[in-house]
């Protein structure tokens, strides 16, 4: 069975439909790839989309999105709550089934040769595929956004991995990275203690001292009359799901506060679920093999 | 995407290696069929192999595997502790994936008519498939095993759903039927005693009280100073993984006994497990489509 590689790119426009549309259509026209999910958001200007294929099919996805959205987005015009650094803005290659974060680096390395050279926009490898140690944070890179990178690109520091050394004049630049799978995960707590939350969120965020690969925040969810640990869970291999809904109960109790529910947002690899199960069951030596789908699906030739 | 159905095929040869692989080697060479796994005992005189397919080609590989094993099983020559009644004593069909229950009662029938009329051999409807309710109990259908089946068989109880009112005279007579997934389940104990394991498993099981659909024995692993509680979980739909184990600790903790561990035996359906890791995350709204695999292998058409 062939590698599968999942990219979720994220481009600079949130509130014109048609070209949203327009947009996307180059993913959904190119060969090998399926998209799964997209979202946008006209406060944020900016749109989401999740798609799946093998690593050559994703490549070129991502390069026809780009191309595309080089052509229909103007940087000089655009405005929104994200921060954001070019028409195209960021592109990560994840591993999924039977491909390595090497895999994801070497695509990550391939896509942003054609798009730097092909399409003349300057393309900064990030995370797991960064060529510089501060670039494995998105953050930096796209420190100054689109009008301040205009200033400080081709500076030593901001010299980019492929493409010219400046500006596209209306595409901006490109993140082109790799990344393990990202997991949108909130926990409900039986209170409305907006204060509560914001402890507890504080005591399970990596920046405060927390869980590592934890970012967190603490909401109030109006409509519900409860209080939500809000996360994205960046290494669920390395710090599992389980370990954060347990501290979470851990340190609610400590206010008399228990949990009422939790939710998945959007896509989850399936051994992150498994892993759960196998910890709260105590189950040792499970195999994914036992999985009665992955045999029917996972194996190579027959089915 | 096809509808994939299992089947966890009984026959009687535990013994002759030479045999059981032509048997299974006519397993192996349907096509459409994949062989998953396949296990003999000498003292049960007796083979279980599991295989996998679209719904045709698992009625022809079932068929076939039984043709080969009337070829050459005599059961008037057959002894073994396991009760039996036929060369292929057992045919469930089960559904996996895309696929009902009616859709294997529907395959049950399929594949006992061609078996019955065809090789002559006497079939007996049961689990989900059977037509009279006293044969739902595959213990019922096979009372007096080969030997007083041969004196009952045609009787108005005993009257076979295909195939003559009499047993093949070398190949006897088989079930065949439909059921849910079958889950071999064990917890091991911080303990070695078997009188607590026996306690605690007449706890668990249906028949002393205890939860439905469970069947459990209490067993010493002598290799590990511990005690284990065996079980076979036949509808974890109805009652799922988390009960059992959650019901074993409230009871093992009577006893002053913790969960060392639990293991899960070959096969294990992907929601089975789900099911675990939402429950203990108290995870709501979860959806089979939010797992990133489930998008890739399971949808139709693409990829």
């Amino acid at each position: 069975m062939e590698k599968v590689i999942e990219s979720v790119i994220n481009f600079s426009e949130g509130r014109d439909e048609s070209k949203i549309e327009q947009i996307i259509g180059e993913l959904k026209k190119t060969r090998g790839v399926k998209v799964l999910d997209y979202s946008h958001d006209e406060d944020h200007n900016r749109c989401v989309v999740t798609f799946i294929g093998d690593p050559e099919s994703v490549i070129e996805g991502a390069y026809n999105l780009t191309a595309k959205a080089a052509e229909l987005i103007d940087m000089e015009k655009h405005a929104g709550g994200h921060p954001r650094m070019g028409a195209t803005d960021v592109i990560p290659f994840v591993p999924i089934f039977n491909a390595t974060m090497e895999d994801c680096i070497d695509l990550a390395k391939k896509a942003g040769k054609k798009i730097g050279e092909n399409l003349e926009i300057p393309v900064f490898l990030y995370g797991e595929a960064a060529t510089k140690p501060e670039n494995s944070n998105l953050a930096n890179v796209r420190k100054g956004e689109y009008e301040g990178l205009k200033e400080t690109i081709g500076t030593p520091e901001k010299t980019p991995d492929f493409g010219p050394a400046k500006m596209h004049p209306s595409a901006g630049a490109a993140a082109v990275g790799a990344r393990k799978p990202l997991v949108a995960y909130n926990v409900n707590l039986h209170s409305n203690d907006l204060n509560v939350a914001k402890k507890i969120a504080n005591a399970v965020r990596e920046k405060k001292g927390g869980l590592k690969n934890v970012k967190a925040i603490g909401l109030k969810l109006e409509d519900r009359d409860q209080v939500q640990i809000s996360m994205n869970l960046v290494d669920c291999e390395i710090t599992p799901i389980h370990r954060v809904v347990e501290l979470i109960k851990a340190e609610a109790a400590r206010y008399g506060v228990s949990v009422a529910e939790s939710e998945l947002i959007g896509l989850c690899p399936q051994k992150y679920l498994i892993e759960t199960a196998c910890h709260y069951l105590q189950l040792n030596d499970f195999s994914d093999n036992q999985i009665i789908e992955n045999q029917v699906f996972f194996e190579d030739g027959e089915k």
